[in-house]
């Protein structure tokens, strides 16, 4: 960035642009441990704010890289080719909840989990759960197209986002979509905005969908011998038709994990469990809960547990809530990848992630969203070795030849960012990259916004 | 057209390219009741022959106007500038249900109405219910991103969408989404197609999630003194966290217009009725009933009748049904609008329509789905009278600004087509209407595909 930038940024924000190297260091990574300097970290407080300092970025041809809370798993807010973070911290208030209409409107930086909390305390649901929503921004998550554990029966953040404000990478301001279910005015720039990691447009508003917060939440805990039976189980409870709130499966190296950091009190013999949680009416959950449980015995469970109150359902979370802290034991670097398959190929997948495992000589330690089809597979290294390093990328990307071989897809909610970029032909193809090139240069002609990210590229910087 | 284009279409497709005047005329209108002839009509029967046809529109410069089953409201299948009308008919196969993932296969030629069907039997539903959906095609409801009466609980066809293949006005084929709940690998080329009316792409063929076909459906019809109190109920359904199935209204005019023709039982007084339906499990769908009826009895229903079994509830719907037909004693021209407001604005709607009819001197019927604020006002005219055409024009106008100034949208469910392009900048402004352009040309360059519709032009055609 040119000494000019700075000044003219400066009259934008004046305290509000910090250049010191403490403060450009702590935006210079993200959850994927990755790190690239940026020249300078911008807060502003409100929508001309962002747009002024898009205009300047393309009179100056500086890269703007917007950014939540930095908890993303692919890159998406690293400033790979420096310039300014744009930090959406300070926009952070929720602006309205219509508690008839059932929707919300909030700025890009309002925490997601505190969003959820505002809204149960009136009896209403934001579904989408990222697993880093204590942390992670309403604006971060749409960006990235955030999911979670509940997406199986409510979807994903998609599925919530009615209308948009945002600033292009023209510095044009559009508003998008409309507060109501229906709308069809125009072409679906809303969805085009979400999921484009910040390089389409700023996000600076998002009116949200809400639901109704069920009622009665039942959580059961089901243990198996193997996958192959706990998978089963899977598509078992969804032949029985229940969708349930959540669906979430462990491995043997999971369960081993944990084991090994806080035990857990298991039945001897379990090398694979299921958590399911059904929601629903007072009256509904009780008997799909039921149902569930017929599931997972007629498909050979060891044991299926179940609770009704919060203590108790905490209590059967504890092992799935303890493995990201836990996998930390297994290995210095890991690489977690978020690949979805269909749901009945989950036991296909599990066996060929172990079988990989074994092949390549490194641990992945596999949970996740068995729901739907969305498994985290973990390829934990030392980070201190070469050839462990190198046997451990070609691991990855066997792993997403896999995923899209059997018509899933290498990323289900972390987004492709500067980690999964070189595999995005496998999956969409020369002429996808080729159509959404096109579409990047329609909203971001001089290619301002987060420049490096999705698209394939040489990136310099520092890992 | 030119003489060479024929003959260029008649290589690729033979006897699958008509020019007889007959089927031309047949293949020149939709529901508007507008009226353009097209230069030839062609029947592919796959994605290659598509292309080719795209191809050569590219090389030649006519225009190619896709077109389903023709049932459109807002002209988006009219060939408004000539040239090819592509049907999809002869593309009509399912070619697969997954019951394991829960999606269906589908060419877009498929009539909805025998695709739900399809599903059913196989315990699935396929929740997305245009009134035309006994004839309208999945590729139809796909371009203009149909609703019906279930969007209050289900959504609308985008939210069923998980991939396609379309050939772009490019020529290029694309495969977009992933069969799967999640997927965000890279731009969302498919919600992009969605509801973009023709206008980018050619959809060849689509990948359709389904959810469990509910076990037991209830339901509902209420009876109230104005519809004030009905729209009150409808709010207080949500209120007491119940989000039906349907949720129907319709005004003193629509019930008036129905009786004249299909006498019905109805109590003393009732001038505005609300048509629930609530489902789900058989553990679940009766309490919710309860809540329902509850609801409609604070805000003053004079009567609530109940329909468990399939013969009761078509009773129940006789009243809902026989509005489309019954209009045309009314009025032989229907300005059928699709306008959306917040639920909570929708007494406020209503009021001011029955105003607006009084003042411009033309019946106004409404009815429509109340549950997600979608309103179909019909200004009904004889056709025949200058004036009234005129003051029926400067009305629909008002309708649109209106449900604007509320905060809603001035189509929910047919699309802007041409019959509300001259509207559409009212909605997203200038700068909406810019980007949108911008897409288009990224999209289709050469404006080959469906020209005339979503952006404002004279339009030169008959009426």
């Amino acid at each position: 960035m040119k000494k000019s930038a700075f000044s003219a940024l400066d009259e934008i924000l004046g305290k509000r642009l910090e250049t010191s190297f403490e403060t450009r260091a702590s935006y210079s990574f993200d959850a994927t441990r990755k790190n690239f300097l940026p020249d300078a970290v911008a807060f502003p407080v409100d929508t001309l704010e962002v747009q002024r300092i898009v205009e300047l970025a393309n009179q100056m041809r500086f890269p703007v890289v917007p950014r939540g809370a930095g908890t993303g798993f692919s890159g998406g807010s690293l400033p790979v080719h420096g310039g300014l973070v744009l930090s959406t911290e300070l926009m952070d208030r929720i602006l309205a909840i219509d508690t008839e209409n059932l929707y919300v409107v909030a700025q890009p930086g309002v925490v997601t989990g505190a969003l959820k909390e505002e809204v149960r305390k009136m009896g209403l649901f934001y579904p989408p759960d990222p697993a880093s929503l204590k942390f992670s921004t309403i604006g971060g998550n749409i960006a990235e197209c955030a999911g979670g554990m509940c997406a199986v029966k409510y979807g994903v953040t998609r599925d919530y986002v009615l209308a948009l404000e945002a600033v292009l990478g023209t510095g044009e301001i559009v508003r998008t979509g409309v507060a109501t279910m229906k709308g069809v005015a125009g072409y679906d720039l809303t969805r085009m905005l979400v999921g484009s990691e910040g390089t389409l447009g700023v996000i600076t508003r998002a009116t949200l969908k809400l639901v109704p917060l069920p009622e009665s939440v039942i959580t059961l805990l089901a243990m198996f011998t193997e996958n192959r039976k706990a998978a089963g189980a899977v598509n078992a409870i969804v032949a029985a038709r229940v969708i349930p709130a959540a669906m979430e499966l462990m491995d043997r190296t999971a369960i081993d994990c944990v084991q090994a950091t806080i035990p857990i009190d298991l039945p001897e013999g379990t090398r694979s469990v299921l958590l399911v949680e059904v929601d629903g009416s007072a009256a509904s959950a009780p008997p799909e809960a039921d149902r569930v449980e017929e599931a997972c015995r007629a498909c050979g469970a060891l044991e299926v547990r179940r609770a009704y109150d919060a203590p108790g359902r905490d209590d059967l979370w504890k092992l799935r809530r303890s493995i990201s802290p836990a996998l930390l034991r297994v290995g210095a670097v890991k690489m977690n990848e978020d690949i979805v398959v269909p749901r009945s190929r989950l036991a296909d997948m599990l066996d060929f992630l172990s079988e990989l495992g074994a092949r390549k000589k490194v641990t992945v330690v596999n949970f996740g969203h068995a729901g739907d089809g969305n498994i985290h597979a973990n390829i934990m290294i030392s980070g201190k070795d070469q050839d462990e390093y190198r046997r451990a990328e070609e691991a990855v990307a066997e792993v997403f030849k896999a995923a899209v071989d059997m018509g899933g897809t290498i990323t289900g909610e972390h987004g492709i960012g500067i980690v999964k970029s070189p595999f995005l032909e496998m999956e969409i193809g020369p002429m996808g990259i080729s159509v959404m090139k096109r579409l990047k240069s329609c909203f971001d002609p001089n290619g301002i916004l987060n420049p490096g990210k999705i698209f394939p590229e040489e990136v310099a910087g520092s890992s």
